[in-house]
């Protein structure tokens, strides 16, 4: 089995990080290939960030699909371009938000996720509310510019830790989910740390993907995500029409 | 007061129907600039159409601000890019479809959209949930490919008109939301025809932005809607950063 | 254009004030005709004086159909008799607080009202639910009698500020509806100090009612705001049987 | 005890239905006043009806409070002025579409409310929203006007089976809730026909506020039913001042 | 008229104060039936002794029913089993936390539940989610292990008070659920301290069951409470089979 | 990795079939431990079935913690149980509804769980509420009792795929979920025969186990699945306190 990790921005070393936790979930005879966007912003931050990156994310996965993956993470935690990638993909696609939530949803009734900026929170908050999650999901913002988590002593985690502190202490949080796939590294530490589960949404794309693989299910074509039809697309965009 | 009007597909005829409605409802002193996406997909029929459709609709929306507009329209229905678009844009921005439902309720307690495809009909239904009409609008479709709605001999009226009859039977509609840009020119024959309210989103969304305008509002810039922070953007995408 | 304001309680100020602020949002040719009831409570704080208005409101509304007006406006936050005046008249009519929470709806995800006592807290936080915006918008008091918000040195700014205040930190608002009325000569002046969408619902009202014209559109008299059925009324409501 | 029924239309024959079907299931010792408003609309059929009956029934209510009642029943199916009451009065305050959707709620999951007209369905399926029970109650209109149900050869009971029967067919409802008071003479006879319970409003408002007295238990007089603050009141109204 | 009152915990002393409660509000003419369970937990402290209480408490009414009662009340405020009961029995089935929280919205707006342990408060949320109250009712745990409600100096008393005060301060609480069978006692002191509704969930339960035993209503045997189905139960069950 | 599979029921034909599903999807390494309760109904068809299976099933997943499962699937569609078993175990448990419709929505928007019987309809319809799919998932129930499902020739199959054609045509279904663990071996075929993916409770909850334990994650013991406090049990379930 093949799964396509495509990162939405444009930073390698948040591929490799992905990759690394993609790697050690997977099943034995699960290969990871991962993919960094090659046109578009260097980190998602925000609505405009995550618009501009989708030419480049859905060409990514148009390319995977070619070389012969079987299913696609997109390993960015805002969702950015899920539903789009799921009309074009003809093999299953996930996303790190909505795998998340649902396995935070089998361990815990309650739980918090905790982001990066502000700007990201209510974004998040939304895709909550759209997975069914409203009542059971708070979201919060730890304030860490997105880049910073690959700079060691930047600070962030200090602050991560600070806002995981705060969640399981004013939300009665019972389980917390890591809110940017620049944490991903951080999920096993964080969990020892503070002795509730800690999802990591790299990894839980990574595990939906293989299950929806081993059950043979792929993404219906009926209806909402049937596949894009045959139009011309003009200009820059010319080359990527359906 | 300058209202600039993008049509984030690249058929032009439907850019010019939707400036006739525009200007049809605008205030005196109402400017109405309209334009037509120059790269993306002629037509805009579910998610990866209207993934592919943003950068030309951004890039229309900042070069619109740099002319002076006062208000952006995006119009259509899908209110594809809208969120990007606020958080890009320093002037307010309407889409058709948020602004044809909050129209629809000022008039009505239950009401129906009746859009084109199939598969515009969940996107849309998600929409209504979000804007918090979930229990109040229904949504159908009429199965009617976009473009036929450019071409009168093709069959696409009276198809809207037939799923119009089923929502008043059927659903008890008070009003009927027609969920398309490109059937902007058809809502006052059709309320002569049924009797109860036809909204059509540009006419509700130009209102809406004038309305703005008028009582001296801007998108908030505190949180989910705060300005692109500054990055680099690479390949195709480089000229488009914030 | 002619926008009916009726005050549905008797204090001539405060009609004053609404006409002002109306007058300052209107288009060149709309013209603002302002009515205050003549029956009722002087100010409308709770569930009970809300209902004792009903009859002078309804009544105003009706004289001022009969005057040849084009829309009406309840300029009172509660929205009180609103769905009874939307069955009675046949021009359009608008509450403040739909029409704030919907303004609101177009510029920020999440966003505050402020209103006067605690006893119409609970009652704007039912409406704002009815209106689909439970998980977006909060509703706070600040503990001001209505008519101490006529009185400049009554402290009513100073409390509202103060709630204000408390809105952007501890909910993180994007933007600040007013909710009374009687603030309609503040959100300018607030809108400066804070740096945030501040909304008057009068303004909202009267450019909603002027949208809502411009469309050619009405209230649906089909179902829920079907016209009054002929029918007697008794006693001292004898002389407003529909 | 003695509970108060206050018909807020202006037909007694309709308030001498409410008091048999009241006193059919009062326990000993339970007074039964029932009370005709003197001023207002002879049915309530719409929004419209519903506000011009409100002075009549606050009025009787405070009449009632002066007679000495331990709880008042305000018997139509629109709950019309249940929060103003509640405001009001000292002593517990029932409707009937609260008590009868709670009553049905003890006794199915699904079930459906059959009222008169179809301008009052939609009205009560926004109290049913507003209750908690959206996702429970299904509402129908029979097509019957008020009035009809006081004259038996009027083809209002036929109606009202037929459309008994569609939910029992169509929502597999589980019970049926009668949507008027003036139907609270049949419910016992077509429980027997349908075999599935058939819930009076009447009935189940009157048992709720006996259960309230017996335990003791009054309307919180906390934020949104704090009694009405001492006020002029002007015109036709001024003799209603709180 | 007899109602059975089922403590499905083996603490005959938690029985003895429910009874006390029940017969202090039930009509003239009801006898109160006060049954302990006789298998399984001897307090209900969360999902698993609340699943282990079944098969004692549903024995306990299969034999209640045996002896001629009218109506059953489960004397837990988790409803464990409720709807287990309802399917089993043929006379109405009554849960403390339903019949509390229904009670409660006919007295107040928002109100708050105070439960024992934190590991009941997520329990509670959610039922009270499952009956429509998510927006009214907030849930806060004193943490007091049930069976210290049974010891006077255990200090449970003044931790139940700490909490509610909390809640009428910081959740603008309109009215107080007391959420456990073993605070019946306490109601009316506390009602008394505090000057807001108080409300035991014993007493609304016993109130709540004699209203539909007048009314002569039962629970529906269509569809989700139909009787159990003839079939073989193996094992330490096999006695227990329908 | 050991994986145990409890069935509910004591019909071990039922355990077979799931064993087989369970195997067919599970990665190489996991070993598949397939237990029958001991006590309690042949099948569950309703509440009170569900009930009396708990103490079965709540000690065959303590027995299979002894022996030393890394996760437990409760192999019922209803998951009944499934909080408690939560709170028991120290491993993850997975129920099938939780797990099918999880995975159902990383594959189509809207989609239908068609069940056993008309009883197990709205149980599953309030759990589907419960899971945050409310608006997303549609029940039907096709009118087979569970044990046909073992007999071929029963005409089991007849009546879902004409359940489930109707759910393709009235519902606009985008998917399948099998609601009944004793259809498992139906969903491949019924997959190739609709063209929309068809899921199976059993493979979907087997692969949601691997998912959990290959990323290292247990239930929370914080607050709502806090381990069970040591206490007395009394009677048939002394030998099963915690």
């Amino acid at each position: 089995m093949r799964i396509l990790i495509v990162n939405p921005n444009t930073t390698a070393s948040m591929t490799e990080k992905a990759a690394i936790a993609a790697r050690a979930v997977a099943a034995p005879g699960t290969e990871i290939l991962a993919r960094t966007s090659t046109m578009g912003p260097a980190s998602i931050e925000g609505y405009y960030d995550g618009a501009m990156a989708l030419p480049g994310l859905l060409q990514a996965i148009r390319a995977g699909e070619a070389e012969g993956c079987d299913a696609v993470v997109i390993a960015c935690f805002d969702d950015t371009g899920l539903d789009a990638a799921r009309a074009l993909a003809s093999v299953p696609v996930l996303g790190l938000c909505g795998s998340a939530l649902m396995t935070a949803g089998f361990l815990a009734q309650r739980f918090s996720v905790v982001t990066t900026l502000e700007r990201s929170r209510v974004l998040i908050d939304n895709l909550a509310r759209h997975y069914g999650m409203a009542g059971r999901a708070r979201v919060r913002a730890a304030d860490i510019p997105v880049l910073d988590l690959e700079h060691p002593g930047s600070g962030a985690l200090e602050r991560l830790q600070a806002e995981i502190e705060r969640a399981l202490d004013e939300d009665g949080a019972e389980a917390i989910v890591l809110g940017c796939a620049g944490m991903a590294d951080l999920a096993a530490r964080l969990q020892g740390q503070y002795g509730v589960p800690v999802i990591d949404g790299v990894s839980a794309a990574v595990k939906q993907a293989e299950a929806l693989v081993a059950q043979g299910l792929k993404t219906s074509k009926r209806s909402a995500y049937a596949a894009p039809l045959a139009k011309s697309y003009l200009g820059a965009m010319a080359a990527f029409s359906p």
